[in-house]
């Protein structure tokens, strides 16, 4: 059962090539957050690095660890000397030539209380995440801490609205997306509103739809494209909270760095349930067809 | 291929106890949305009546009709004249003992292109469906016209992702919602905005996850309850339409009968869907729990 009511932490913040820099803007927010009363805190996706799916290139492999591995270990003494959740977002390396891109879950007393393997991965200019990910194989299943079961996904999988589904459907009693998403400074003001208000809008449906709260974690800052093959990432910070109608209840700057504290009334769920009864009126006897990549047949 | 570009209409108006006025409203709306270039034109839910569902009453049955039946044939001659498409929704008696909330969709030629039955089937206080609409047994199947793909569902199907996914595999070019919803006026302001903010949310998540424009058209006014068990209800109209990245395209009053009319550029679903190619990413490997009612095992 969820813990009732639960304080939760987002930690927004820049990176820069020294992964120590970035681990100590880490802390600093995991450390803001706890003082501000957070017992969760989600971090923004892959927030070791800056976003080195910009290029495919080889050497990026190197910032891969192993998990349990240096950064996990980091982040495990944080939540033991913190007594909070962390959910966390690495670079993982499982074997050579096999990477993917993998959220953790620390306990308040620093173990491991799960992981999941980002099942979505895109591809496209600047974004280049097949060469460095191979699709999860953990499946879509929530993570049970002390807190209640979190539905940790990655990113990518903010447009499948079958991942926050299969995720409630395991009695998630939250959904978390590290995230890492930006503007390309060519497209014009209105296609660059257009998409952030997509990425708002498509987080809020899950929450509307399966009745539960969601909680996004976006980088912010600009990070050049090393391959000057295009011009670089504005990442749009935004991170957010909102409830299990969609509302929202905290929401960062697209532009600077932020520690985004809120509290969550987590009974809401089952009010809100009683009233949106989503999940009584599925039809799963005409759903089959869900599991063909297109219906042409 | 959708026709491109394609004007299309939505036609928001009050219901009253009288069938002849409602159905004069329809054809004045339709008549208004053809004059301004509208070749489609969407109704809303149920728009030959009001909303009879608020009790359960077996008279209201004597509102049914078959499909063709005189409602069918009134609107099949409209299209006919106009030279429209037209998506209906009708109370369709099937057998005694056996109805459904059911879409028509009329080509140009007046003939009956396709039907939709309501899938999923709503019931909570004010909306007793359930006793009313045996759910639908046609499955998700667009209905090929002379514009395009037609995804047509009705309402409650709003907020299931599901049927939205399943139209777009299966090639429509198009999701349309008739719909009739609406406050409970002993609600707080608060939570109604909350409601209709989240019946908007969910709808414009269908076009940016599915890479398709929606319409939705709603009715406007109060009707009272006649049990006077509860309070009736406000419709709350705001009939709209938006674009495959969900950016809204034109949107009705809240309070007053409306002929919203829009230009649809339907390249663009081509164009979202390669910068943003959800269709080629989804995990059919692992959306088989999708079909089960909950993952409790």
């Amino acid at each position: 059962m969820a813990t009732h009511p639960l304080t939760v932490g987002l930690v927004q913040h820049a990176c820069y090539s020294r992964r120590e820099v970035n681990l100590a803007a880490t802390i600093d927010g995991l450390q803001q957050a706890a003082a501000q009363g957070a017992r969760l805190v989600l971090l923004q996706e892959l927030h070791g690095s800056v976003y080195f799916c910009q290029t495919e290139d080889t050497q990026q492999f190197d910032l891969a660890e192993t998990i349990p591995g240096p950064s996990s270990e980091q982040l495990a003494q944080q939540a033991r000397s913190l007594g909070i959740v962390i959910v966390a977002s690495l670079f993982e390396k499982r074997a050579p030539g096999l990477y993917h891109n993998t959220a953790v879950v620390f306990e308040t007393d620093g173990s491991i209380a799960g992981t999941y393997r980002k099942m979505h991965i895109p591809d496209d200019p600047a974004y280049y995440e097949k060469f460095y990910f191979t699709p999860g194989d953990l499946g879509f299943q929530p993570i049970p801490t002390s807190l209640g079961k979190l539905g940790v996904l990655v990113c990518w999988d903010q447009w499948f609205p079958e991942a926050a589904r299969l995720m409630t459907l395991a009695g998630a009693e939250l959904l978390l997306y590290p995230t890492a998403i930006g503007w390309d400074r060519s497209d014009t003001h209105q296609e660059q509103q257009r998409q952030r208000d997509a990425w708002i809008t498509a987080q809020r449906a899950h929450a509307i739809c399966n009745g539960i709260p969601v909680l996004a974690c976006n980088r912010v800052g600009f990070e050049p494209n090393p391959s000057l093959a295009n011009s670089g990432i504005q990442f749009w910070g935004g991170s957010f909270v909102c409830g299990p109608q969609g509302e929202l209840l905290a929401q960062a700057a697209t532009d600077t760095p932020q520690v985004l504290v809120t509290t969550l009334d987590q009974q809401r769920i089952d009010q809100v349930r009683r009233i949106w009864p989503y999940l009584r009126d599925r039809r799963i006897d005409a759903y089959h067809d869900l599991l063909l990549r297109y219906r042409d047949k």
